[in-house]
């Protein structure tokens, strides 16, 4: 597949046309990273990445490309002729895809020209962002269900063909067990999983005679929709008729609750269902949940087995975007790399200098305890002693010794516009969030009101921070 | 362009598989209609329908998805050669895109077959929810800026791929002046706008060269990024030294702030502006903003003349999705349509049953005074008086017979699968809205705590409703 590099925001080719006429495209090196954590949570999910190369991979100017930007009388032909053969030539390193991440640290570091890094910004910040979001959302409601299963139903409220595929994606990468989205499942590989509409039971001439055509037909892999017209009543009723029915023949069913109070409902539900004998009818949940929901009807007792979630993994919910941004952090001048800094009254939008790598210390148990910022051409190893600074109260610092391992975050995965890494299974994607989920204390993945990971600048990057905000002043 | 039939939930085509091995592909008829209006407002603006269309007319499975359908094991080689050959053959009535919509109101009518019907909802859910979400919003955000320019400006943190090209469309079609997607504009033919990025200002030694450098270049659309240093400092000294310039040769520039408080700086740069005889500079502003804040802004007296908007424009902001939902409302028993009422414990939730229309009254000024949800089958026209049922509170009900003039809402769209219909050139469908929310008192549009726009039902379809219910207990 071909992607048109017009997808872009279109100052980045004015600019790029500017640096092309003055002269100034030297080598530079971009960082993308975040600020806040979405949900108020105490991590993120970092996803989109094999997406993301493949598009940079993939990525050029059509001849109706140049010609529509022909049409805007902005740009000259030397400018033109450039986009007609442009091909993304740089160097790209970044975090693991499915790695937990922290505010402030470089999930992305691109090395190229001037131009294409500025390129390129856009289509970096909307695949890494959206992913990331979903994925981290995922991750979280994964979570509070617990032992429960997670089915990702969002297709219909999803933001358009892309939020629905994308999402489909990253959900099952954070942690989702099963989507409803059928081409999801086809190109991605991920299980897809549906029960029934009350359409079904509406086109039936009876509730009961709509259980058990269903039942008949699909045996294995029955989910009855039981809140068409009166879930305490004929809905439980016709259920453990047919669910009885069902384990004569040795087969299983489970009832959907798609409305109501789903804390009173699943307990009077699953009292009913244990009564008449059906101890292994699982009750699947739906209608607008969300990680604090579930969470709250969890802690409360609920007896739900399977959340279906949809408008709030897809979309992100009141969170409809992951804030990441893209800015310069070093540029070559005389064959040497000179780091930058942008400064912001804000002292939280003050970025950090210089061509970085980050390092996860762990604990004598294992756990991961704290991430440094550091200057890549810092050597950063086991054995000695290292100080942790605040990235912006920089008294604020502490020495720690005691660590078990030091684990570096970014690694290369382009070079000069080629793909270095192989494709990873989706299925090995959701493993790794699992597994790096596990190197967490549960206090950073609380749903509500998480403990802060901390995340600290290196003596040495923190000393340069210092010294371009004293010259800046 | 084709689109692939899996692009739907996984149940679709088990309830469809069910259907057919039933024998109960009758002839049905489907609403698809919302509950209520998104961001607290007065009124939603529907799009989406051209994209549903073309989407509709070309979706078929390749030889590849029933390959995946049948590796599911679920389902069987007649149903699996039905969709082999499947191309959608259905009727749909809706409402003209760009209209004015409310609560309950039927927005499309799908006349099918149950299988075709069941198949598409997916499609249809997934293409206008989203595209109307974000019409209105840009409907909303528009309205807030009064005489000002609105630019969109969302792609990076835009839902993926078609959340940013879905979104630049919709946000036009609802009243955004341009958009900075380049794509967007190429293929809808969107105005494309853009100024510059930080990155832009760091690349220079000085602010004052990056500022000179940027509008040599482009001297008829310059707008300089003034808060890269200091605002009211180094970025509005620099900007005028270059804004005087450019007024010696017969240019202006634009200057935009994108950080900090609004209010505050937009009037300080006003004056200084104003003082050093730059008083036709423009002022543009982003930074999160929403259509609360631009009418705060504005209410308070900022002196800003654009704004560019992007995350909350593309993405809802905090409510991401707009909640359509997809009802079976009448199906052909023996050659006859019979109404079907889904009946909740919630009121809001009961259907309205029967195949429908919308009407809109209009008082004797012109302006629209009330919505009319009658039976298809009724004669609805000018002459008479008409009593006006609230939908769920029957006895809430009072009859008009002093209006002006009737417009039904629903016409045909596609016939048997044909679209027959042209398609509306984007610059129309905007025009549309503007004309249509003219028809609308202020009070409809309030941002924030709107007047409430009655949508009723008619004598009939009241009645109608009233046996249903009754026949249901």
């Amino acid at each position: 597949m071909e992607y048109s590099g017009l997808f872009t925001d279109l100052y980045e080719l004015t600019m790029m046309q500017g640096y092309m006429l003055q002269n100034t495209n030297e080598d530079v090196v971009f960082d993308m990273f975040y600020r806040n954590q979405p949900f108020s949570g105490g991590y993120s999910i970092f996803t989109g990445l094999g997406d993301l190369l493949d598009k940079l991979e993939n990525m050029f100017f059509s001849a109706d490309d140049i010609e529509y930007l022909r049409s805007l009388k902005v740009f000259q032909n030397d400018f033109l002729d450039y986009l007609k053969d442009f091909k993304f030539s740089g160097t790209i390193y970044a975090m693991d895809e499915g790695s937990v991440i922290f505010p402030g640290e470089p999930l992305l570091r691109i090395h190229s020209t001037l131009m294409e890094a500025q390129l390129i910004e856009s289509l970096i910040l909307n695949t890494i962002n959206f992913q990331t979001l979903i994925a981290t959302k995922a991750a979280r409601v994964a979570y509070a269900t617990g032992k429960g299963a997670l089915l990702e139903f969002g297709l219909r409220r999803a933001q358009g063909f892309d939020g629905a595929m994308s999402a489909s994606k990253a959900a099952f990468i954070g942690g989702a067990d099963a989507t409803s989205n059928t081409l999801a499942g086809k190109i991605y590989g991920i299980p897809v999983r549906g029960s029934m509409a009350h359409s079904w039971i509406m086109a039936f001439d009876s509730e009961l005679l709509a259980f058990r055509k269903f039942t008949e037909l699909y045996p294995d892999c029955t989910i009855l929709l039981i809140d068409t017209y009166d879930t305490l009543g004929s809905g439980i009723d016709n259920a453990i008729i047919v669910g009885l029915e069902q384990k004569k023949k040795g087969k299983s069913i489970a009832v959907r609750l798609d409305s109501g109070d789903l804390f009173y409902l699943s307990r009077k539900i699953r009292k009913r269902l244990d009564d008449a004998g059906l101890e292994d009818t699982k009750i699947v949940a739906s209608n607008d949940l969300n990680e604090e929901i579930i969470h709250q009807l969890i802690t409360d007792g609920a007896k739900i087995d399977t959340w279906g979630v949809g408008t709030h993994l897809v979309t992100g919910g009141t969170e409809a975007a992951f804030g990441g941004v893209y800015k310069l952090s070093a540029k070559e001048i005389d064959d040497k790399y000179i780091p930058t800094i942008k400064v912001s009254n804000n002292a939280i939008k003050t970025t950090n200098p210089g061509i970085k790598q980050v390092y996860r210390f762990f604990d004598k148990n294992g756990s991961a305890a704290v991430d440094l910022i550091a200057l890549d051409e810092e050597k950063i190893s086991k054995g000695r002693p290292y100080t942790f600074y605040h990235p912006m109260y920089f008294h604020d610092n502490f020495t720690l010794d005691n660590y078990s391992s030091i684990k570096p975050m970014l690694s290369i995965k382009m070079k000069d516009g080629k793909r270095i890494t192989d494709i990873i299974p989706i299925q090995d994607l959701q493993n790794s969030v699992k597994k790096n989920l596990n190197d967490f204390d549960t206090s950073y993945k609380r749903i509500i009101n998480p403990h802060i990971y901390k995340v600290s600048l290196s003596e040495e990057l923190k000393s340069l921070k210092e010294r371009l905000l004293d010259e800046y002043k």
